[in-house]
């Protein structure tokens, strides 16, 4: 077996496996066989709320983390990535150590590589974020976008409930709700009137929402779980990369 | 951590991802940490093809199968299924080497189970099934059901190339082609037109057709990919099991 992909999942678990379906998606690949190796974890008892442990004292969710990594170098995945936005805040990424020979690819870095590249040229080209209140408050993106537009707290906080709300979130249910749709879809909306060009769907729950479309409305859609995929393709097997 | 699923998946990709998503689907959740872990390996480059084997003297996938099987119980998996029907053949199957501490719940005696159920006091039901020409040649279904009505020949042949394709089958294409679709609507017709009250879905690529309905026209469905899904989670947390 050649290098192999891992995923870190469960942190939601339908965003680890629209991870996986965005790497089979952009794998050129006409039979089961041309697919590059993959393995997944999805072991969220293991690891505990991302924005609990940042904001609230919660658990810290870095040794589950790092177990997971552990399976799947051990299965044999060279490149591995972590399908959770919040995860990538440093007060949580920085502890988790990563075996050798196994190269982890950071999903905020390569956002704002793609992000950058989306914006040259452009003149007053102004990205905004939307994500869990944990990726706001610890700055997750800021470190690499000195312009970045946030929502008011109440559209933040809205959002953030629904990602989580045990009823109607995201994370609840197994298709998105009306009310989270439209919550987002929202927020979404406000960010424009902030004059946002492009918004980051900075919470691997929020691409859901639009199934994997790019833009909504004339506002364009980042959407860091497809770049992660791509990025995870081009770190194992790049030949076998379909640009969809 | 307790008790954990594994998945070989990869036999297609999506099929592998459509079985976690149903496991997700029928868990009760209300948050990340509420789900079981699950471990999924999707590892198609050392699963040749089981059809090919099968009929056509092609290499032999019960190796692949048995790797991905030792990776999934050394990350903590008790409880194994197989994403593909046709690996199911006791020609393939047979050959497949458990590790201790481990059960591979059998997709086929599952569903056999299911329609067992479902039959109970109804007067003249006929179980249909639409699958590869392997899992149909081989008679993988047949030993559970004495009078399994099979498609005509020429049916039989159009479904496998739904399937197979590289231009239009389910498994070259990351959703489900126009032309794939009406080929495997078409067949469940011709299942109906034999007399056919549910037709067993017995390729895991054919329930990405239906996205998960349980019926087309007034014919009933029958998903092994979601009742192994269900057993799955039976074997491992079997309070956590929501029927959706």
């Amino acid at each position: 077996m050649g290098k192999a992909i891992g995923i870190v999942g469960g942190v939601g678990p339908f965003a680890g496996t629209d991870l996986v379906n965005k790497v089979f998606r952009h794998t050129r690949a006409t039979r089961d066989q041309d697919h590059i190796s993959l393995f997944l974890t999805s072991c969220p008892a293991i690891i505990p709320d991302r924005t609990e442990y940042l904001l609230n004292g919660g658990e810290d969710p870095a040794p589950g983390l790092e177990k997971c990594i552990s399976w799947l170098s051990s299965c044999g995945a060279s490149a591995v990535g972590i399908a959770c936005n919040t995860a990538h805040a440093p007060e949580i990424l920085s502890r988790v150590r990563v075996p050798d020979g196994v190269v982890l690819v950071n999903m905020i870095e390569q956002t704002a590589h793609h992000v950058a590249q989306m914006a040259k040229g452009r003149k007053a080209f102004k990205v905004g974020l939307l994500a869990t209140l944990g990726t706001l408050r610890c700055n997750v993106y800021d470190k690499y976008f000195p312009d970045l537009v946030k929502p008011d707290e109440d559209v933040a906080e809205s959002v953030h409930e629904a990602i989580y709300d045990s009823q109607y979130g995201i994370k609840a249910l197994s298709s998105v709700s009306d009310k989270a749709h439209d919550v987002v879809c929202g927020a979404v909306e406000h960010m424009m009137r902030k004059g946002c060009s492009a918004v980051i769907l900075g919470c691997t729950e929020l691409p859901l929402v639009f199934s994997g479309g790019h833009s909504y409305k004339s506002i364009e859609l980042v959407d860091p779980t497809e770049i992660l995929a791509i990025e995870l393709i081009k770190a194992t097997e790049p030949g076998k990369l379909a640009l969809v």
